[in-house]
């Protein structure tokens, strides 16, 4: 982990009945402070102006500046923290590696940029985005990601459930799977939860998490301090 | 399309209640005939030795002598048929790669040999593997598949649940994503449906499917001879 790094991953932008952050907004306040400029991604969505100008009116209510990198890549080096919207993760790593903005974020990052990331925006800070649901809809030269917190994030988390007749498989299902071929924990990050990274101490909020690791048991964690 | 292709497409090898592959014994008997030589391929799970195991024992009960790829890749150049069951699809590609059976298999069925995939095994049998739903454990070379038929399979597809108050996307919403970026049909197979492809021609049996294309409405199939 880069020991600088400042980071908080939302599970989700969305709470069901809710409007559009709305759940997280005390807690983006608290992460960001009252002011400041946020560079906004909106790569993980097809229409890029609709979502950047969604994002922005959103983030301008909570009192910041906002500029989306797809229509000024040099507002990130203005930019006090950078936020990374939901959507495929596929097309978002395919589109940050385009734009030269994977080593570009990791080393702002590393120099004190705030990084705030939701659903796919959360997968992309991990070490790789193995552990997406998205559809492959486009092929990013590597599944290598941003590497920000030393696990893996399984957002939209859902537990299994016990009355279905469906043969596919259950979230856990697939993180067990991701386990045989990799050794990394994964954070099954429930709908409400985030995660608050700062000097390698992790903080946990918004919701419970189910934690991976090879070899032994899934864990449950409560918000609070937590060690992944 | 290869025009001398000869393809069963499985949605699912095991039916809710039912045991492996009994959902669809009569039609893999009506497919591959009453004897012939079987050439299992198991990449798609951690297991190979237990899947292969498994496959065999049941695909013998139904006449067949069958032998896996996984023990012995020079079954193919003998066998009537190639079997490729479910499992993980990213694993599974990229080990067809690194065992070379990608233009191996496409080759073959170009030849005669009758191809039978099971859920991963139907996707690979289509352009891509970029409808997948599943997580992408490991990164193959490309995503490119088989191209056996000229369009992508969604298995174990399940229809939007109106109740649901879960914020994750729905299959139907993760193609229309696909088809953002991809211009190519996609069946969404329900659990239950196979499709028989012989000549060019295509016939849907076992249950009814939802067929995507770019630009119109969705539509739905039953059984019976279908254009897709």
């Amino acid at each position: 982990m880069s020991a600088a790094g400042r980071v908080l991953l939302l599970s989700n932008s969305t709470q069901h009945g809710r409007g559009y952050l709305d759940h997280a907004a005390d807690a983006l306040q608290a992460f960001l402070g009252p002011r400041g400029k946020v560079a906004f991604v909106p790569y993980a969505e097809f229409d890029l102006d609709g979502y950047a100008e969604k994002a922005g009116r959103r983030l301008a209510a909570l009192g910041y500046e906002v500029e989306s990198l797809h229509r000024r890549p040099q507002a990130l080096a203005e930019a006090d923290a950078v936020f990374v919207g939901g959507g495929n993760t596929f097309r978002l790593l395919h589109r940050l590696y385009a734009a030269g903005l994977v080593a570009t974020i990791r080393q702002a990052v590393a120099g004190g940029l705030a990084y705030v990331g939701s659903s796919a925006g959360s997968i992309v800070a991990g070490p790789t985005i193995k552990t997406t649901k998205d559809m492959p809809i486009v092929q990013p030269p590597s599944f290598d990601a941003l590497a920000l917190v030393p696990f893996q994030i399984s957002p939209h988390y859902l537990d299994p459930d016990p009355g279905s007749t469906h043969m596919g498989e259950t979230q856990e299902e697939r993180i067990l799977t991701f386990l045989q071929e990799n050794d990394c924990p994964v954070v099954g990050l429930r709908e409400g939860a985030w995660l608050r990274v700062e000097s390698g101490a992790i903080r946990l909020d918004g919701g419970t998490v189910r934690v991976f690791r090879r070899g032994v048991p899934p864990a449950e964690c409560v918000p609070g301090p937590v060690s992944i």
